[in-house]
């Protein structure tokens, strides 16, 4: 599967001219009036944070919900129960289990605006990488009833499935259907990233979670698509900043590489007559540390190594690693994956190991729409600061379909994927207020569009 | 779990002086009388390969039988109705599975003398590796009685459970409760290798093969213990021997190597800020590679790679290596896993990560007992040749308890563990016959001793 091969030419909006007046005050009328109640979002999170597989990252005070299990269940039915009690005019689940919530406005015509994330979690993960954005969309929700804010559109409210990908491969794993970039079948048949051949489809169907919903854009067409994420790093930090509006998104490959050697006995063989997939495959981890220095930018992490044959007394004779190259930069992006690929290969020659290789997924590194973006950035007013995103959202496949921005909310010490994930209920609360005055921004357009 | 942490101080027989006549000549009479019946020897080890995982291994001509799984219990079934047709005294099942069959001797107030090999093979396994030992036994049997052959003592047959350690770690998992180096409970409680935490104990409890036969030599005492295994060298095949006599092994440390770094985020988080236990567990298995050589003798092989979070999504955290360091010399040998464990620790504290270091399996170099040895010697004649193992067999552990020794048949080009491993038909029924000739050997020293 390939993510966006083609970088999508984004009509750039005209830049807004504004004097004397600050920028928060080109908010919607809707929008100046909304306030969100902190507590209440605050304690959603960590009420919803109890559906999680119990270990080290639960005792830590993290979440470790992975896509499909009993707990991703829990938290489906809560999204279920919570968007029914406040009045949701359409409910559905679709093939790949993602949950859509729609809620009238004025004119039902249009399609709604979007707000959605994911409730799933890293097996590691603290508890705002995911459900903040959900459970902000949920709260922007509730004050808007609360607060008598009619929307122009209806609104949309979205849980997809399998954004981390931690269990099944690939992350974004009903986004990516929705976007067109891969089918339904395909969706279903994510494999888990540990061999056992467990699929996302089957998960999910144990969990009472494939439904007969919409799976593509053309088929719940929306008008826009507003995310709230954690930040992961420390832009927002360190500009004493707790939101911010996402412009961008750096290039991301994930690469599948196989080495193959000869099964043989553990204890019995001389070291010069083995072909040992392990040992290539070490080298070349090892090579993969050093890769963005010799590009001079960029990430790169080993995510994933499976060895076998799986015991105590055989030489290694397949080891499959993953791994993802990460760069701003498109063109350095590609020529940081060809050099890895070259030192594989070499490797592998040298050792007289087979090797593959494979892109398994290719995100160009883009922009969010400007008409989008500008309209956090007016809910952000003072209180925000412009930054990108290292990693992939459901945001970045919806950006292929319709405008769409995101949120950040301030992190701390930029940790993530980990149980000290922090982010205080202070800036939850004013990224849940930043989510609801874009959508009310952007719906103020549609309404001027008519 | 250590076996044999004090060598054992070997008795050493009187060297047999013999002028004119050859080595063959001072077999006993008995032995002189045996034949084997190569070809019915030959198409039970083919039958029996029937009863194994089917997969490129298989397909290819070789076993996949890990201990525990439903076609070692097929190959078990087999073992019982094949030793109870022959006529067996008593037949167990002991509480790590193993089983053991008795025939009648003359004076059945001797302990028997025991041939025994295993059933279970690796994954991707040979048909020879294990089988031949246990289905050489049983062909010994038949041949006796069918040339009307009585021993003095009785003769027992066992199948060791889990001799490969290919599903459960530890290997001779149940000859090491025998030889009183564990416990029943321990080897009860031996984890699946794939860390998935499935035990030997429930495995065989599910094939029905946990009873309540003998545990330890005490419980079942024998007077010696005879085992055929291919040789997985090519000391036979250069010397152009189709059968060699045991002298000894070389020792084997398995070490088991814990890197433990920090989660995070495999998109977001700058190379600077990682603490990855995938790259500081590479760098050592590319040191281990590279130990034999600044050792100047012996072999190292990682068998085992474990690394989390198992996903796509993060940085791993924790890395288990579990690895082997072969030595003839015990000196080498402990050198070897001070420097690699020294390596480790460096490692380690270079890159911010924790580090734990556990000899898992102590196996000191030695020698099998002469006057065992030499009922071998005598039993092969001119076509044998001596030779050393280089690695662990059921016989390593009998060998703490009682005279034990060791029968090899050539294999082809030394490969084991492997689908290709073969050895022919003429060979394996020479293996059987050397073994059959050395257990009446030593049944005429017993005789003798009254």
């Amino acid at each position: 599967m390939l993510f966006c091969r083609q970088a999508t030419r984004l009509r750039l909006a005209p830049r807004l001219v504004h004097a004397r007046r600050t920028y928060a005050d080109l908010n919607a009328p809707a929008a100046k009036k909304l306030k969100i109640n902190a507590d209440r979002l605050w304690d959603d999170i960590h009420m919803t944070a109890k559906w999680s597989e119990p270990n080290a990252t639960t005792e830590a005070g993290g979440l470790s919900r992975l896509s499909g299990t009993i707990y991703d269940k829990y938290a489906r039915d809560w999204f279920k129960d919570t968007v029914k009690a406040l009045g949701a005019k359409t409910y559905a689940v679709n093939g790949t289990g993602s949950q859509f919530a729609t809620f009238e406005g004025e004119n039902n015509s249009l399609p709604p605006i979007a707000m959605g994330s994911h409730l799933d979690s890293v097996a590691t993960g603290g508890r705002f990488d995911g459900p903040l954005g959900v459970i902000g969309g949920i709260e922007v929700l509730r004050s808007m009833q609360e607060q008598g804010i009619k929307t122009h559109a209806p609104i949309a409210l979205i849980n997809w499935t399998n954004e981390e990908g931690a269990k099944f491969f690939p992350f974004l794993g009903s986004s990516v259907v929705y976007a067109g970039q891969s089918t339904l079948e395909a969706a279903y048949a994510s494999k888990a990233n540990d061999g056992s051949g467990e699929t996302l489809g089957a998960a999910l169907q144990a969990i009472g979670y494939v439904g007969d919903g919409p799976n593509t854009f053309e088929e719940f067409p929306i008008s826009g698509h507003f995310e709230i994420h954690c930040e992961q790093q420390t832009v927002l930090e360190k500009a004493n900043k707790p939101v911010g509006w996402v412009e961008g998104w750096q290039g991301i490959d994930y690469y599948e590489m196989v080495f193959t050697g000869e099964d043989g006995h553990a204890n019995t063989y001389p070291m010069e007559r083995r072909k040992d997939s392990l040992v290539g495959a070490s080298k070349l981890i090892v090579e993969l540390e050093s890769l963005p220095k010799a590009h001079g930018s960029g990430y790169t992490t080993m995510t994933n190594i499976q060895s076998g044959p799986i015991g105590c007394c055989n030489i290694q004779s397949w080891t499959k690693l993953v791994f993802c190259l990460m760069n701003y930069d498109a063109k350095v992006l590609g020529s940081m994956g060809a050099d890895i690929t070259a030192r594989g290969k070499a490797i592998a020659q040298a050792a007289g190991l087979g090797f593959s290789s494979e892109l398994l997924v290719h995100l160009e590194p883009g922009q969010f729409w400007p008409e989008a973006v500008d309209c956090v950035k007016r809910a952000c007013g003072d209180k925000g600061i412009g930054a990108c995103t290292e990693t992939a959202h459901d945001s970045t496949m919806t950006r292929l379909k319709c405008p769409t921005a995101m949120v950040f909310a301030r992190g701390k010490d930029g940790v993530s994927h980990n149980a000290k994930e922090w982010t205080s209920k202070e800036d939850c609360a004013e990224s849940a207020l930043v989510l609801g005055k874009a959508v009310l921004n952007f719906d103020e357009i549609l309404k001027n569009k008519k």
